[in-house]
């Protein structure tokens, strides 16, 4: 193996500069892992491409020799999806960090894959436009494609797969094509948008994105409603969603979570089940769908609803349920994140959480729930001691007593976090037979297994 | 040739109720058209399924005898799709006609292919709730589904492919998979709802689907503004969309289609190019949006504008709209309907229309224009002299000159009615490389070629 890697390293270096290839030790090492509990395991070397050509000979190397290829943004994903477990060459697109037009009439805009989502919204502030999806983490957009990430605004704005209107993707031979147009819509061809976004790097690179984009809304109201118990607060969610009133964001954090918010953020929000809600629109219609909003939220108990239209105090707001996930992983050192991520039909979301805090508590295990009600996706947080065997085994128990409990019920076992290693083992029993296409879209655009293998899909 | 299908025939007969497969020359013929300029071609044999199961034993016959298999929903296709110009098996579903489920709490139903779009609103109405895409046809939901069919809604909800949470599909060894699941979001394995929807009967057959609803607006508004040019409708729609006033539908008319409207429907309209509009919310909200929109639209040069909160008058002014392929098909007795269907960014929206008048003046034809303006998607009605050469040849000139305006600009030869063999020849400029990816996947996927060959892509 030795001499193969150093043969590839002698290739990349004839289609690289000499700094854009490394083989690095702290370089290794800072991609041989990502923000969970999956354990790391080191590319062979790491390059920084920045131009599509560039990729595109990477990947006629990689595919000459046969070498898995993980493309790497900034490492954030919760399921190992960029961790290289078969070794060969991970891409780091970090100087690929142009955000490269705006079409403000269009609502388009088009950036290399590098670009994270504060960048970008920076942006498009000086054009009065926004990027929607917001995963918590300041992700890349590449990685956030790749995942078909989502977040606090999907119930209102959708996840990933809704913006983009194309992408520059690189095949595993090197092929470079474009998935998709500038058009808001199209019935030409195969849907290869939606094919692209999700693969987690298993059918191609992307290099290029082309997202849509909105006009930061007139009138933005924000509000903190606090409960008795979980219950009340997602049951009142579905009355305010079948009531239609069009919610732009909507987050449940439990009260354990609530607590570790007030921790990290050095808040003294009540430590109670509490919906963190948001709308967009005219000041009229906010005004009245207020109101009603009010009477709902009163029918589940609501013990009380505070408003923000002050734009520093509402980011405050989302920052401090933004820094949840990190409140954890300080407020519990040395120890390691598992989150899980069921997303199921909303009128089974109520039953669904009762059941992951009963099944919390008869397996001993301490853990925050917050979840993007509105979609009817939920997080259950769990802070793990990867020294005790015993820890991981509960805490795999549980996790999949979440998924079987979602996927009985028409659920998903991954709402927004993706597959990449950790959710592998539920595909069967979620795609059936569906996988079976799915293994044949990845021979065929992928022959020689190189793309990020071992991801999403296990190869035989 | 015979003995096979005698043989195939047969094979047919064993697997379904003698009723259930004809050779009768008026149902061939029937099944040998849709509703556009396209020649008709004979299916060698139509069967009528009841269940999935019947239609997984016809695939597998078809697969055995490598006989083509074209799905048919209610033929009103405008683009050759469902013409089965190979022969073969043509599956009619209009015995699978039944709303399955309907999931009021989760905003979901569950649906056979055969179900009308009106068919289903009926149902809905029951609940308060009502499904979104309205392409004008009465079509069915699995041809919708097929075609990624849009209209004049998709402004505000999207098309079939935003709508779609689940489809059964039979593939072409007759297996039967399940494209996705119930929740409202998913991040797990690829997006085969996406890649289904929109494939035109070439990856499988739709036997059910799971489609999103929507609760029936508390507050609806309509609109019918008339100005003194095209050019400056449209630019008032482009306004209206910059200034995030949320539309439902937006539908352009031009001059010559509203004098076609007021001879069809009996109305007396005023024969100037006309937006037709509609917002959805809250009373308050629409109120608002509404003043706003009244002064955009004076900015340009609106002479009229006059609004309908009537349910019945509302749904008179969109049935005339809606009426409007018929009342040119109608008005040119003998001849036969041409639709171009150029979707693009909506800054290119208003060139594209000038575009297009004046490429139809210079070539001496008549045409409407029409359009879901707000998604940058028009339609220029040709009616055509089949009997007259130099006719088709003109109209296919225009066409092209249409096409070739908009993939230069972004947008797609495309945006609703899907390839079927019309846009075919513009596949590959619109898609380059992207098109050996669809190639390989339907070579995957349909080893034999049987499903509706020669469609979307062309067979080597």
């Amino acid at each position: 193996m030795n001499t193969t890697i150093e043969e590839l390293i002698t290739a990349l270096r004839n289609v690289l500069p000499e700094n854009q290839v490394t083989i690095n030790q702290t370089i290794l090492e800072q991609h041989s892992r990502d923000e969970s509990y999956h354990p790391p395991s080191l590319p062979d070397v790491v390059v920084f491409p920045t131009t599509t050509k560039e990729v595109s000979n990477i990947m006629k190397i990689a595919n000459k020799y046969k070498v898995p290829v993980v493309p790497f943004g900034r490492g954030s994903s919760l399921e190992g999806h960029v961790i290289p477990y078969n070794g060969g060459i991970t891409i780091d697109f970090s100087l690929m960090n142009k955000v490269l037009e705006i079409r403000e009439n269009d609502f388009l805009v088009r950036v290399q894959p590098g670009v994270t989502r504060s960048q970008l919204n920076k942006e498009l502030k000086k054009y009065g436009l926004f990027f929607s999806v917001d995963p918590g983490a300041d992700a890349t957009l590449g990685g956030m494609a790749a995942t078909n990430a989502s977040g606090t605004t999907s119930v209102k704005y959708g996840g990933m797969r809704d913006q983009v209107r194309d992408l520059e993707v690189v095949l595993a031979d090197g092929t470079v094509i474009h998935t998709g147009n500038l058009a808001a819509k199209s019935s030409s061809g195969y849907h290869l948008n939606g094919l692209f976004v999700g693969s987690e790097g298993t059918l191609g690179c992307i290099t290029e994105l082309t997202l849509r984009v909105y006009g930061i809304p007139e009138y933005i109201l924000a509000a903190r409603a606090s409960f008795p118990s979980v219950n009340d607060a997602v049951k009142a969610v579905v009355s305010i969603l079948q009531a239609g009133i069009p919610i732009a964001r909507v987050e449940l954090v439990d009260e354990h979570s609530m607590k570790q918010v007030n921790m990290y953020s050095k808040t003294d929000y009540k430590e109670k089940p509490t919906l963190f809600l948001e709308f967009h629109g005219n000041e009229a219609g906010l005004k009245q769908d207020v109101e009603f909003m009010k009477e709902i939220v009163a029918n589940h108990n609501c013990e009380s609803i505070e408003f923000e239209t002050d734009n520093a105090k509402r980011n405050q707001l989302w920052e401090a349920r933004h820094n949840l996930a990190y409140a954890y992983v300080r407020g519990y050192p040395g120890r390691k994140l598992m989150v899980t991520d069921v997303c199921l039909p909303i009128s089974e979301l109520a039953g669904a959480i009762e059941h992951a805090r009963d099944a919390l508590n008869s397996l001993g295990l301490t853990g925050g729930i917050v979840g993007h009600v509105g979609d009817g996706n939920f997080h259950v947080l769990l802070m793990i001691d990867m020294n005790d065997p015993n820890d991981i085994k509960r805490a795999e128990e549980f996790n999949e007593t979440i998924v079987m409990y979602s996927l009985e019920r028409g659920g998903t076992c991954t709402g927004e976090h993706g597959v990449g290693v950790g959710k592998q083992k539920y595909q069967e029993k979620e795609h059936g037979k569906a996988l079976l296409v799915m293994e044949k879209i990845k021979q065929a655009l992928d022959p020689n297994m190189i793309l990020n293998p071992n991801k999403i899909l296990k190869m035989k």
